[in-house]
């Protein structure tokens, strides 16, 4: 049976034309040959499929963000945002790269990415769904299912990356039907080779952010380095660059209205079929909460740094953040407010439900599990309240590194193995650097002010939800807000635990070290972890009972969709898809048609002289002289960011933008707002991608920037570099 | 020489098209028959310029407003806005026309206009350039020139007026260089007959002013009645609906993009040929300032009505009219930010003035009118502080009805033709009207903080422009708060004209009989009088020196225009003209475009259950089930509103759209944000009008409001009446 859902899955060949949307497996794409080539696909659509040539072959994965080769000497190119962390942590006051741009003239000036900054360049995939399978003793349900999942994804792992210098995964697909173990290779030495001035890479910053028109040159170059072997390395000066065998060509005459697109990249995850149940939880009671949550948290930074804008200075990410969050939020609502998603999911599934009835096999196999389905919702659902103080402690507060310590010291009492992800040896390097983050965004007045918020909502929690460790520790039952001041006085004067040299200090400290400690905030952690660890495990045992009704439904789902002729891909989970569409404006209200292209003209318009619309006075003077060289349309302008009907989310960022030969013509780096909801929710009348493009790229490195060198390497020849004679001089 | 200005202005006929800016003498449209049947005219253009024929004969005038007769029966539409206040009128409590509608059975249910309404058919003009130039002492300048002309107006008027139930009226053209006598009869009987609810009519009030999209169903019928001899007479259940020779046809299939329209109407003030100097005047200095004022004076309102309903409610309107003409004064700005009008006005005078001194007849006749005009320019804006305070004491406060009082004694000593223009007899009813009319926004508290106000900028005045009167009634030489407090507490207890009554009493008595008053208030504006009376006669003076250059000056600027084969029309003064244009949208910003129509589309999109979008449910479901009939395009969506590229202004409101044929299409409600500078100056790219579809304004008659029998009036069949067995009904 495994075997033909796969078959199903991954291999269907379709006659009828999927629609634009889909974040396409790409073994799948070979079945949309016909309608690829009717969009403008020019290459076979096999070669698309193939993660060993390109373009597949050239798209690598950051992290939170995809990125491709530009060239033979490991050139990456990605968003501006991508590199973000990269290009701060190298300014300084001296040299501020993020405003002022930064372009290393040779291999030798290159800048150490931040720490952490991994290149992970696909190696191959292997389907594992026999060997999961067959892991799980048969009849396991709730916990023990999950524990053996657990298990057999942690050895899978475990001996893929025997392999020196690799990184393994096993990714869950269409709610645990499928998986597949994906190994990488892992790129531990990445330099910043190239970044445009903020005032470009960041142009409208967060006030343009999910909005359209778009002005925002967001790219940045980076190059991969290995050791002088070929394999990869610690950064070293010793070290050369990656050499790929795949590599991206540019199309510098980008792409026009209506013309075929493609986008190669690792999505992050999306949520297209959920049930209507889901929908309704999620749209009628965790966004509206999360949203309230959020603006209090930003009320409490406003009010509790005023006149110390050394506080405000060390949230200013944070509230970014929370910005962005409370923004993506909105924007959910806001799609939401205007969607019939819930009658559409509640119709599908009434369908579903008489289509599966109305066939005895199909009622053996499949009758119950939609009502199987609903119930285990309703009862994840029942503790929501809880959840949401819960996954508040877990961040923004000295609590969480203290949870980290007191979880890692439970943790190390088993063999490394066993252990809960995050805690496990091949992690210890990323949570040592979250310990070490912490500092940054803290400051103890705002860090009280969030806790008590949070103690304010535990103390709030009905009787069958509350969080005994919290209510015992601050005697918050009921609230005596006095009292609960005291006691945050307390905690906060005597824990040693904010300085970070003390938090590093206990990474590998045993329970038994951190109680004798005697500091206030880990005894916190300490009550917390018991309540904390059986509550993990009746969400495991949920999750376990999950992943035996949920592959079930989604096996229901698709032979129901696919009877009435449509078409399915597996949700986002960070492995490499492929989506295509066409360059596309659309209609936002009724009055209003959002063009796909933007043009400098925007950039003239926008200008404020302050950030984040405060353009380079060189830049400005060369637009408003129209100096686009090879890079202007026909009609003149510059195009700067386009529209697309691709579909993409989270973890796309950076994506490369191909054209039907599969050349790179733009930079994927965002959603429209009315993209927002598609995670949940694809429309094709106005689920819009926005991509930078790579005429605008161009025109910046060569006529803003200089970055001829990179041009070359590339294969471009700058058309305003001196030597290039392509200005008024003579060619003699 | 004024015979060949007469020509050059009126009828050149021209060669090079013009463009679609225009604000067109009737006269002048003929010369451009090619182009206009080029866009689409497909009847004669010297049929538009016949004010005896058809479609102009059918438009009429409301005073601040435009309309048109659309039956025999002496049916009229025009703007829903034009209509307010007397729909307004006729609302109470218990019938709400205002909100819900109103609709008249039959003749005999349809409702009194509001008092002093009118309708003003053109009779014919009458070119009198000759007449006022021949009563202009030879080289009369300052206040004997503008006294002179104004005295052979108003001898003029006057004869005119000896036809009883006509109004006659002078107006100038390009700065004096010619005048026409306008005579119009005046309709002074008009009734309500119908107006969609506030929701239709209304649709996005303030919110949406000035912008697109919109969805305004902009529109409403009066009728004009006349004695039973035909002629013009006072309201009086004997009189009978009037017949006018000429009426427009409605053209229910409406217009589509790129089709030609015109638009026929008053519109009331333009300054096209303004100099730079007088744009940067106002752009920089008066439009900034009057923003300061408009925002205190509402900051004021809230103030000062906070906790007292009644008050706010009295100065609802006031704020209201505060809020627009802050909005508009901010769009001024808005558009001349993003403008080149004054370097492109410079430029201009720059070559006009180069073109005059090229050649010696030129120089000689024009050599020192551009040095002149600027040199009385700055004369002008000396006094721009004292005269922005002056404006202000004018109106919004208790002084103003004193003044009017005053005023009005004081021009009642001399002859009724020698009184200043708005004292005469023939302006009696409206004085009085105003005086009444005062009540409804005065509360005594909100009144003294604004002349408080105005007191504390007239303190602040620079030496020279010290208003004497004021500093002595207040000694406000320096401000003593404490002490200007006392005196208004004074004034505002002892006055006795906060009274409609009282102030009534007061029309018609003399100086010395308000002098005897001893009232705080009277006595202020007596102490006024001397010093406004001087200012007045230097403003005079000034105006009468303008007077003599500015018809240089525009001989000049049209001579060199022309020769560069560019074509004028003369500014806006509430005469009747012609603008001609095409159905367009436009860009407003890189990356935007707005559709040139709106549907019904956005009425859901917009609804939000709350004024001013609030539609009715019965129009919801309407459109949710589009049920449009034959009022829907091609595509099954109902047109609402329509962008033109037709020049208009103030004054054009509920102007009728009409179509190559002459058929109305559709009603002139609006301009676009961009449109607001276009007083000023014009721009083709963006300068738009705003139009009720008439298919949007025959739906809502005709399936939601049931005016069945006025369609049928205006010849247009129903489709939803019940006779009409246009739906699912059988037509056996």
């Amino acid at each position: 049976m495994k075997r033909s859902m796969l078959v199903l899955i991954l291999l269907c060949v379709v006659s009828v034309a999927p629609a634009e949307e889909g974040m396409w497996v790409p073994q799948q794409l070979p079945g949309f040959q016909t309608e690829l080539q009717e969009l403008g696909l020019t290459v076979d659509a096999s070669q698309l499929a193939d993660l060993n040539s390109e373009p597949l072959a050239a798209v690598v994965w950051l992290g939170g963000c995809s990125a491709a080769f530009v060239s033979n000497q490991g050139l990456v190119v990605t968003n501006h945002h991508c590199a973000y962390g990269t290009i701060h942590f190298n300014s300084t006051t001296e040299h501020d790269y993020l405003h002022d741009g930064f372009l290393a003239p040779s291999f030798a000036d290159e800048l150490p990415a931040s720490p952490g900054s991994r290149i992970w360049v696909a190696v191959g995939t292997k389907d594992v769904t026999e060997q999961i399978q067959a892991a799980i003793p048969k009849d396991a349900a709730g916990l023990d299912r999950f524990k053996a999942i657990e298990a057999a994804e942690k050895s899978l792992v475990k001996d893929c990356e025997k392999d020196p210098g690799h990184r393994c995964r096993v990714s869950g697909y269409y709610g645990g039907s499928q998986y597949v173990l994906t190994k990488q290779m892992e790129i531990r030495d990445v330099r910043l080779v190239y970044a445009p001035a903020e005032s470009v890479g960041n142009y409208g910053g967060d006030i343009d952010n999910w909005m359209w028109p778009r002005h925002t040159g967001d790219f940045s170059f980076l190059r991969a380095y290995v050791g002088p072997d070929g394999r990869t390395a610690d950064p070293s000066p010793d070290n050369v660059p990656y050499q790929p065998e795949h590599w991206l060509r540019l199309a510098p005459e980008g792409v026009s209205e209506d013309d075929f697109v493609m986008v190669a990249g690792y999505p992050g995850s999306t949520d297209r079929y959920r049930l209507a149940d889901e929908v309704e939880f999620t749209f009628e009671w965790a966004y509206p909460e999360r949203i309230k949550m959020l603006e209090r948290l930003l009320e409490i930074i406003d009010r509790e740094t005023e006149g110390r804008p050394e506080a405000a200075l060390a949230y200013t990410a944070v509230a970014r953040y929370i910005n962005n969050g409370l923004k993506n939020n909105q924007g959910m609502l806001a799609g939401y407010a205007h969607s019939d998603m819930l009658a559409r999911k509640r119709a599908l599934e009434a369908g579903m439900e008489e289509w599966i009835n109305a066939n005895p096999d199909r009622r053996d196999r499949w009758g119950s599990v939609l009502a199987d389905m609903r119930r285990l919702i309703e009862e994840e659902q029942a503790t929501k309240d809880r959840d949401l103080v819960m996954s508040r402690l877990k961040r923004g507060t000295l609590v969480s590194p203290a949870r980290t310590l007191v979880r890692l010291a439970h943790e190390r009492e088993v063999e490394d193995a066993d252990r809960q992800p995050g805690f496990q040896d091949r992690d210890m390097a990323k949570l040592e650097a979250g310990l070490r983050r912490f500092q940054r965004s803290f400051d103890v007045q705002v860090d009280r002010a969030f806790l008590k918020e949070v103690l304010k909502k535990a103390a709030a929690l009905p009787e069958q939800q509350r969080i005994t460790a919290l209510d015992r520790f601050f005697a918050l039952d009921p609230y005596d807000e006095t009292e609960v001041d005291e006691k945050l006085d307390q905690i906060y004067a005597q824990t040693e635990i904010s300085t970070q040299d003390v938090r590093l200090e206990f990474v590998g400290a045993t329970i038994a070290d951190l109680e004798k400690a005697d500091d206030p905030m880990l005894d916190l952690a300490l009550a917390l972890l018991p309540e904390e660890l059986a509550w993990e495990r009746a969400q495991e045992d949920l999750e376990g009972r999950m992943l035996l009704i949920r592959p079930q439904l989604m096996q229901a789902m698709v032979a129901y969709l696919e009877s009435q002729g449509r078409h399915m891909y597996p949700d986002a989970n960070s492995t490499l898809r492929v989506t295509y569409g066409t360059v596309q404006g659309y209609s936002p209200r009724d009055g209003i048609l959002y063009s796909p292209f933007t043009s400098d003209r925007g950039l003239l318009e926008k200008e404020t002289g302050t950030a984040p619309f405060a353009s380079s006075a060189q830049l400005l003077l060369a637009v408003a002289d129209g100096e686009f060289g090879p890079y202007a349309t026909a009609k003149g302008r510059l195009p700067v960011n386009f529209l697309s009907t691709v579909d993409t989310t989270g973890g796309n960022s950076g994506s490369p933008t191909l054209d039907g030969q599969g050349r790179l013509v733009g930079l994927l780096f965002d959603g429209n707002w009315e993209s927002i909801i598609a995670d949940w929710d694809y429309l094709p009348p106005v689920t819009r991608s926005i991509h930078t493009d790579v005429r605008f790229m161009l025109w910046v490195m060569d006529r803003i920037d200089g970055a001829w060198n990179l041009m070359r390497e590339m294969g471009i020849e700058p058309a305003f570099a001196p030597s290039s004679f392509s200005g008024d001089g003579d060619r003699g």
